[in-house]
């Protein structure tokens, strides 16, 4: 099941071509991924970085641009959790317009830290993998 | 030839773990990106966009984080360009940290297209050909 | 009356100290006011910018810091319009954390151009004065 | 003595209109401001906010904008500091065009606080009154 929301492009994400800087798209869909959170384990990001003191630095990122966002579309962004290994985790993004039009995919793996020592792998722990599961894509 | 160039790692870069926050890679890359059209082919890149009416959608993009970069860093960009198609541009980049650490690899694809109809795909002009060359990787 | 909405204090907006980087308070009002326009004039203020080709850039700003907003709050915003002059119009914001601590309150004074002709002054279109009357403070 | 520096105004700083988005002036001084530290204490910001364990939070500012910045222009940046209290210091920001054209001005106050205690003010220390005494206005 993909967790889902919607959000409006505002319009310091938009250049002087009246479009989605193409960075943005990155951070858009970090501010999704955050969101997820809530979904798929049932608390704040900032918990997990904060509590739990995990950390999740990205070690590969894929991305394919579909067709421009504009100044005053509405972006939605779709996210499915197709992998989680030993220590790392793979996350699928769609953004779509308001007309369903499919704009940006990309995948992404971010690896499982200690926030303290972050370059210390961890291994996925299982609440996290019991949460993730409901981004499994079907 | 490559192009490089170095920049401060700012601040506002920085996320709280107080390393680069990961969409700001290709931000960066963006920056150094515009200042490599002086080098390569003698002109501001507003004055592609401004006055050739060229723009650059991006296509593709593949990264690799190798490596974080902290506040405090400083971090040299070296840009190559390995294939001039015909309506497209694959560019390289390599992030360094000012210990010469490798922090980030990217490889992306753009298209050249008509500022005013940002859809239309039009050749590489012969011009733009000539100065990208000198980005060639040896 | 005053136009109110709610967002999320995203990862990104935060810097090291994990509370919002200043600059980020005006970038939010900015998106905030964006979205007062559908509740003021009935239009998304790219219809604005877009069709009607009015722009506002600002003149003058000052902003009082209260209380931070950190990772995990919310932020409350309210916005008004004390003063709607011959060619300027005054804003004024309030930021309320989840809690309704007052964080932050701004002043701003921007003046209505033709955005073909940015430095050229027009008067405030009578549709705008009349839309605008709905955020006057009580 | 001010501390002047210069940067290039980058693509993401602009809007639809090409010309850099408001809250980015604030962005754009702190950039400057961080590199002001080497000039008036020497040593990177970073040491005084992880070394030292000061944290200067923002608590008022006042700023007029008097000329546009554009893509394509470069920013001369002035600072200098009129006043250091017990707890807080006073800074001053111009921004000029390439052209030496005056486009924005700020005053700013911060106050002096200890990083791991955010809410606590502490006394400017006796360095930190010296080296800052360089940027006093003449």
């Amino acid at each position: 099941m993909a967790f889902t929301a919607t959000r409006r492009v505002d319009f310091p994400m938009v250049d002087l071509a009246r479009i989605v800087y193409y960075p943005r798209f990155w951070d858009l869909a970090h501010r999704f991924y955050e969101e997820s959170w809530e979904f798929s384990c049932g608390m704040h990001y900032n918990e997990i970085l904060e509590q739990k003191r995990i950390a999740f630095p990205l070690v590969h990122s894929t991305a394919d641009f579909h067709h421009p966002l504009a100044y005053g579309d509405t972006v939605e962004c779709t996210i499915t959790v197709p992998r989680v290994g030993n220590t790392s985790i793979s996350w699928h993004y769609e953004f779509r317009n308001q007309d369903g039009v499919l704009c940006w995919t990309a995948d992404q793996v971010v690896v499982c830290t200690d926030m303290d020592a972050v370059k210390q792998k961890i291994s996925v722990p299982d609440w996290m993998r019991e949460g993730l599961a409901k981004l499994a894509p079907e």
